[in-house]
């Protein structure tokens, strides 16, 4: 039997993860393949205590080092308690989101540098990576116009335009460098998006 | 006028820090020098809700580096939104704890490197520092059976002894190398801990 993978979906707000999640979720279990989804930040009690932390709209400024913290402090958690455990057990794990969103969020989007980054994410997961990202493509009006239609907009959905314009550049720049990572261009129909998804996935797990 | 400085009152549960921390807070104001308190982790609201994860005695393991990171994220918060302003309008900081806790008790307790902490360190605090840092002592088993008589011990508090011996010995060698601190000897009585803070705080003082 292949060894379980670590998917990741990643995309800005309203790109459409959760219907590919589904899709894929149920693509697996079609084939008997064994898996589970998480999110991030969260996944864990702690690390849901967390995402409530992060994501709340305080009255106090947040600073840019306690957003990057707290997305490593909840993603640390995710990793050890959650993620490798389910993937010894031979478990596929679907992760909405991953390390990239803090890559695109917290570097393009609040401009903290890459290296910072990088040290960051060394220190805490070690050279623990994502077997395979899929990364659904949107405009960011586009995409937070879908997120505003299912209500309110959290602390970081509240970042502007421009903000999302340097995630989804990040987001870009980096796919484009990944090896085991494909684009899904998410504009298009929600059938259409799931269709190109899960094409993607795989030709994916056949070259596996 | 001297500009307003940042002490920092640090030890072992059961140490004294609040007496102590009070007889500072009066004896500065009794000097006409305003003076605010911080306590860490928290101080802001959401540094106090990164506390509460934190301490909480969660059912899942909470991994070193969560631990870790959420240490640094609340200090973040309290650096940024209160010391440093607080410091800027010329009102004096008293610290109860600050980054020499998680010298001792992550680093010194969970063993995490110091090469790891200095990293942290510096990608949050930069160049910052405690003007001036007062180390209670106290060994670890006295401490405990004092912390215990206030009523139940937090998550971290029920590391174990060895976690405490540890973190003491990681305390005292770094107290003995920093310029600026002085350690009390926090087995005395309450009356004779309190004069000799005082008495070590106003040498410090009338040296600056």
């Amino acid at each position: 039997m292949t060894k379980a993978k670590f998917i990741v979906i990643e995309g800005l707000e309203g790109a459409g993860k959760s219907t590919v999640i589904s899709a894929i979720s149920n693509f697996l279990s079609a084939k008997n393949i064994k898996c589970k989804v998480t999110r991030e930040p969260g996944g864990t009690p702690m690390a849901e205590a967390i995402r409530k932390c992060v994501k709340e709209d305080w009255e106090e400024d947040v600073t840019q080092q306690t957003e990057l913290l707290l997305m490593y402090a909840a993603r640390s958690q995710l990793v050890s308690n959650v993620i490798v455990p389910a993937l010894a057990k031979g478990i596929w794990v679907i992760g909405d989101r991953h390390d990239l969103s803090t890559v695109a969020y917290q570097g393009g989007g609040r401009e903290i540098s890459q290296n910072k980054l990088k040290i960051l994410k060394e220190l805490t997961l070690g050279e623990f990576e994502p077997d395979f990202t899929l990364y659904l493509d949107i405009e960011p009006s586009i995409g937070l116009e879908r997120a505003r239609g299912r209500g309110q907009l959290d602390r970081i959905e509240q970042s502007g335009i421009a903000f999302f314009e340097r995630a989804r550049e990040m987001y870009l720049s980096n796919i484009s460098k990944m090896q085991n990572a494909r684009t899904v261009d998410a504009s298009k129909s929600v059938e259409e998006v799931e269709a190109n998804a899960l094409a993607a996935l795989q030709t994916w797990m056949s070259s596996i």
